[in-house]
């Protein structure tokens, strides 16, 4: 059980939290239709360094593009990318990325999609650790994940990522369904093609789920305030507020990179996902931190 | 086992169906994790006649509005509601149902609104068939939604209902725990009221999942295509045929509401949900007609 975590103050809240709301009886009991777990992804359940996997995505589907049509490559934003400028990237804002997603997600079927996720997901390896990016998830955390369910709890994915590049691997390795996946997504529209009914990507922004957003689609999808929470940056923040705002017991999670020897060291610097007000205001909000460094005893598998 | 259902080819339809897709190594085997059964509420799980529920609820409501405003009463389209003129109300078409959502669901949080409708269901009656809302649900399909748990499946709800207020009702009555329930909803918008984190239910639609948005929230919320879908209109219809959309063996059912005696008679004619299309090309689209009179053995518990 949690082999993977050292023991000390973050094994402890999360064994003592979990015995408390299961005691039948207790004071703090939750009836297993309210145990509620929601974890961010990036940098919480697998690895977000040099760039979040989706941003590799990006690049790859923007190659294969660009092979059709060498046009892109001298393009903005797709130049950029392609050069991995992420400074001009983030210059061209949420236009830019709204291009990106356009060009790379749209005008596609769920169904087309998801084959072209899963099949880049069979081969694309992270440039520095060299293994596929889906063994680039944390062992403590999949084993919390299943401690997690064996106490009866329901644990979902709350991610700024593309929901359905996420579906694509989410229950083969985290063994959440893909129902249980909440993220970023464009519009759909249902319509006819070649006869046949599907939904169709659009180019259109539907939500983009990072900060106070989070919490708002998880009372859209969920509609349960949930009872642990587990983050590692300020855009989690919100989410880990909502969870620790409700009277009865409840657990906030942020894990801190700490450990360049194992993994990266980085919080408020790291300009695409910073950590630094929910690590200043821990303490004042309840949320619990993890040190990659002191808490975990492995990192990967 | 489907007590409630006479034999017949509806319930012949169903129970073939449950056989092939959870016979291992058979020809139509599905997975237990792509089960997915989804099911619209008013007028398919239970009744929406004369009007739908979420209209007798939104009149209780305008009218503990109108106890401390009076002035409500002599405004559009309260006026029309209270005084239960649903012709002129249709003529104040979308803006005049979201100035009643507007009046009636938002300026509070989701946790107040849930007070709200669940004191609404522990004492609201249909005024016809003279008991709870919440018993004027159909016996034979809360068998079916049992039957189809048994057999792996999840089962979902989908339809053009509020969200909040069926999920005030549906862990109980239906089984069907609050995240599997997709529906009509407002905005929501995460703030900090009286120091404590909430979500606020805001006066603008975010959507009406009716006819094409069914199947796109599906999309959304799911991200898998239901095996097994169950309407009872035109706004259904969409959803039904997503369903049969898929190569292999689903199933796309429709009550059809035949039975004066019993419940009520109606079809084309009933302007606030008709079936008329889904009725005319059920053949062509492969959708199963369930008649209440001819397939039900009982319709209420």
């Amino acid at each position: 059980m949690l082999a993977s975590w050292n023991d000390g103050a973050a094994k402890s809240a999360i064994v003592d939290f979990v015995a408390r709301v299961t005691k039948e009886g207790g004071r703090d009991f939750v009836p297993p239709a309210e145990r509620i777990a929601t974890f961010d992804n990036d940098g919480t359940l697998w690895c977000e360094q040099p760039v979040q996997v989706q941003v590799f995505f990006l690049i790859d589907r923007v190659k294969q593009l660009a092979a059709k049509d060498p046009s892109l490559k001298e393009r903005q934003p797709f130049k950029a990318l392609l050069e991995r400028d992420y400074k001009l990237l983030h210059s061209h804002g949420k236009q830019g990325v709204m291009e990106l997603v356009a060009a790379t997600h749209a005008g596609m079927s769920e169904e087309e999609f998801e084959k072209i996720a899963t099949d880049w997901f069979a081969s694309a390896k992270h440039p520095k650790l060299d293994r596929l990016f889906t063994q680039c998830t944390y062992k403590p955390q999949i084993e919390l994940l299943g401690y997690l369910r064996e106490n009866g709890f329901r644990t979902w994915i709350v991610s700024g990522g593309g929901i359905d590049l996420m579906r694509a691997f989410t229950e083969e390795v985290y063994g959440i369904p893909r129902e249980q996946v909440i993220g970023s997504s464009v519009k759909l529209r249902f319509e006819m093609k070649d006869g046949r009914p599907v939904l169709m990507k659009l180019g259109e922004l539907n939500t983009f789920d990072d900060r106070e957003v989070k919490p708002q689609n998880i009372g859209l999808h969920i509609g349960r305030r949930p009872i642990l929470a587990f983050g590692n940056s300020d855009g989690d923040l919100a989410m880990l507020r909502y969870a620790k705002g409700h009277p009865g017991t409840r657990l906030a999670l942020l894990l801190h990179h700490d450990d360049a020897e194992r993994e990266f060291a980085y919080d408020r610097e790291f300009k695409l996902s910073p950590l630094a007000e929910a690590l200043d205001k821990a303490n004042d909000y309840g949320i619990s931190v993890v040190s990659m460094k002191r808490d975990w005893k492995a990192v990967f598998d």
